[in-house]
């Protein structure tokens, strides 16, 4: 999840220094009318990795915002008071009042995560805690708090190397921080299901990236002021969150910006490795452990990135009554009657089978996000239960792979202009093909959002650089039977 | 919870004749313009234990209703297809389409609880599944499915006699019964649970009185025609269920009519008891067990019901640095800018102390929700907040004991007489209470619906027959050195 915040975001100096004036009036601004109407509170949750600036963060806040309607609190280990009486105490205690910002250090997130990632606790536990703590939310916000979750994060390699360089204060935070540095599996997933589960519509998560501080510091400025002017202006408690993404972005890159299109493999070579992937597939398949699994694999794309064409090299490899391919279009009448799932669930494989789906449920974050084909609401609430979904199916020993296929826009055009001029491939290109084409970038932030939130430990999303058709078909290939192999191994 | 399902509610055969033909028509024209409009489907949930006469009820309401638009699905163990595919498929497959109304008779809520009875899952991973449910309902509520989950029950002689007499027809039934039979321990603790995690606004667990047939059936009639025509209406998915008490009545039964007030203790009698009690709890408080848990204990009862008296037969017994006394009052200007439950929060006790409040959270449920102080949505959510309060109270080693004192409205008017007459109980008197009076069926619902819905395993209700103070006291007295003492024996 949120890969996109590993990209590279910066905000050079100029461009700071001419931001600031007006970002620091809007902040005062709101943050007036916050004290003025005392309709709400603000709770900031600041959390994430040591060494991704969170500090620093707040202090800049500070020097932004009036200080006198403004308190932190931060949380470490119980002592005292507070470890006389239940967990949840200290953070009552200190809960702002209306028309108050309070900022918590360490939250209720702390104990449960780090209980979670010294394998202290098991994740049934850490689920149920993570319910709890919606439930907990939940009530704040009834109740007039506004609650904001801040996940600062830096790319892998930046971690490390500001992890080492750290000065580490005293023994048990030290212990905390080999904790952090030793089980970044564990790390990762215990983030993700936070991220997963309590990023909910009234307490949304949102993802900071914070290897450029002065990028780090006008988003968490900015998502601020958009998080009070939309609570002064609606007067209830949010349904939606303020910020759409789960990785807010100020400079409008998508995660499929970073994709290197230029990867090609010429014929010889595509061909034996083609041979290769495809019989390494047909043995999987054919073997006694896969009556034990199934395969659900995902194709999203572009218009023409070679979605068929992938599929084709995966079925030619597989026994007829083993797999299916469903083509998702338009829905028929019984499907338009019952829940949009309905139809996907219709065609979930049994053991020992494949369901590709050419097109699928994504469509609900994709097309009917960016046509306005369903409410806000509607799509907001699809990641939630898209993740529900693919975490039944992998719990019940369905391996879920989700491609997506990329190519430029320019070579989309090359392949449009080719359809129009080859006979048999006419039908495959209409006046929407077209027109989609507009919202290129719509769509490319689309997309960056639906792998940040959908791609997860056990259902992610692989990018597939789709510009040379031998790569894109090798990859997906590849990725096939790796997945196949990694999830009998893990039987 | 939900107790007073277990009075006793009958309609008689000419009651019964009487409103047939009118609940007929009702749900026909309620199910002829769900089936025209079209704008939702209607999904019921039929639950309970064996022998309560779900089939029955079923029967007659396909003799009441079309059963063209009416399909029923029961779901035992999985086999065959079910079986290769992961378990909510065929919760899907099932699923009504838009106009149509569906039965689910053992639904997705089977196999977690049965696992959670037979001890093969424990209650993380058992709470965990629940929040997979209410994720799974919140979806199919979004997307137009009404959701009606009926929990039919005995009271636990009938339901003991019933199932000795139920014809069993093959072994693993047999099982299944021989399992509810043993385990009524944890029976209660799963089906709690269920209803305290999954009785939500947009899917609510509604439990059904089923001792009487006509009865039973004549409330689930009514019970669908209120949830059709609700929807009908607002034309949006419910916030708040459309009958507000877990248990709905026809008879106006309130839990506190069947406390039998006339149980008396004599004065010598009394003076003993109290000594012997007071000395136990003196004890108790002493012991260096003590240190690692604390008391909370609320006082809640009708005007004049006695309620300081009894606290100070508590207190009298204990160290003044060991107790506080919390009275309840309108809050104050700090307590009024925060969540209502941040004044209670404020006084929870440290480890080796007591915390009693006179009156306290439950004022949400009780003065609140009949004066109108608060909106529906508000007091229905605050049955779970307070669930959740209390749990984490109990699981931080905090002994919960919650008493409710009842007194007759006859015995109510001498007490209220005698303080206007008696110079130094003058200030106990308002003309509130005499205005509080003329609410007191509203009340006793009130506190039927606090009952059935907050009395849990770990935070039950002690009903306290208040007619005679001595008899009170002692009971008071006596509840709290039992549960400290069970609780102590517990750890």
């Amino acid at each position: 999840m949120f890969e996109s915040a590993a990209q590279d975001h910066t905000l050079d100096k100029a461009a700071f220094a001419a931001e600031e004036p007006a970002l620091r009036e809007a902040l005062l601004d709101a943050q007036f009318d916050l004290v003025e109407r005392k309709e709400f509170a603000l709770l900031v949750v600041m959390s994430g990795i040591d060494g991704a600036g969170k500090s620093q963060a707040l202090a800049r806040l500070y020097k932004w915002l009036d200080p006198h309607h403004l308190r932190t609190h931060a949380y470490g280990p119980r002592k005292g008071d507070e470890k006389a009486r239940p967990r949840l105490w200290r953070y009552w205690r200190d809960l702002p009042a209306k028309g108050e910002i309070g900022v918590a250090f360490g939250s209720w997130y702390r104990e449960p995560m780090l209980q979670r990632i010294r394998g202290k606790t098991d994740v049934a536990t850490y689920e149920r805690e993570l319910a709890t703590i919606n439930g907990f939310e939940a009530m704040l916000t009834n109740e007039g708090i506004v609650i904001l979750k801040l996940w600062f994060v830096l790319p892998a390699d930046l971690q490390h190397k500001r992890l080492k360089a750290l000065k580490l204060r005293d023994r048990s935070e030290r212990h905390v921080l080999e904790g952090w540095g030793k089980n970044l599996t564990r790390i990762r997933e215990a983030a993700e299901a936070a991220a997963r589960l309590t990023s909910t519509g009234h307490a949304p998560w949102l993802v900071i990236p914070s290897a450029d501080a002065r990028y780090r510091d006008v988003l968490t400025g900015k998502t601020l002021i958009e998080t009070i002017r939309k609570r002064l202006t609606t007067g209830a408690p949010p349904a939606a969150p303020a910020v759409q993404s789960l990785v807010p972005r100020l400079d409008g890159k998508s995660i499929l910006d970073g994709l290197d299109l230029s990867q090609r493999i010429e014929s010889a070579a595509f061909k034996a490795e083609r041979n290769h992937y495809q019989a390494r597939l047909a043995e999987l398949a054919d073997s006694a452990a896969f009556d034990d699994i199934a395969v659900v694999a995902v194709f999203e794309g572009s218009d023409a990135a070679g979605k068929g064409g992938s599929i084709r090299r995966v079925t030619a490899a597989l026994d007829p009554r083993r797999f299916r391919v469903v083509t998702i279009a338009a829905p028929t009448d019984e499907e338009r009657a019952r829940p949009y799932l309905w139809r996907f669930w219709r065609h979930v494989p049994a053991k020992g089978s494949f369901t590709i789906f050419d097109r699928s449920w994504y469509g609900r974050v994709l097309v009917e996000r960016v046509e306005g084909f369903c409410s806000e609401a509607d799509w907001l609430r699809a990641y939630g239960e898209i993740n529900a979904f693919e975490a039944e199916l992998a719990a019940a020993g369905i391996v879920v792979v989700k491609f997506w296929l990329t190519i430029s826009a320019e070579e989309q055009f090359r392949r449009f202009k080719d359809r129009e001029q080859t006979g048999f491939k006419r039908h495959k290109i209409t006046p929407e093909d077209w027109r989609n084409r507009e919202k290129w970038g719509e769509y490319a932030l689309a997309v960056s959002d639906m792998v940040d939130r959908t791609g997860t430990h056990s259902a992610p999303w692989t990018l597939v650089e789709a510009e040379d058709k031998n790569f894109a078909r090798i990859k997906v290939l590849k990725t096939l039977c790796e997945r196949i192999e990694a999830t009998l191994a893990g039987r």
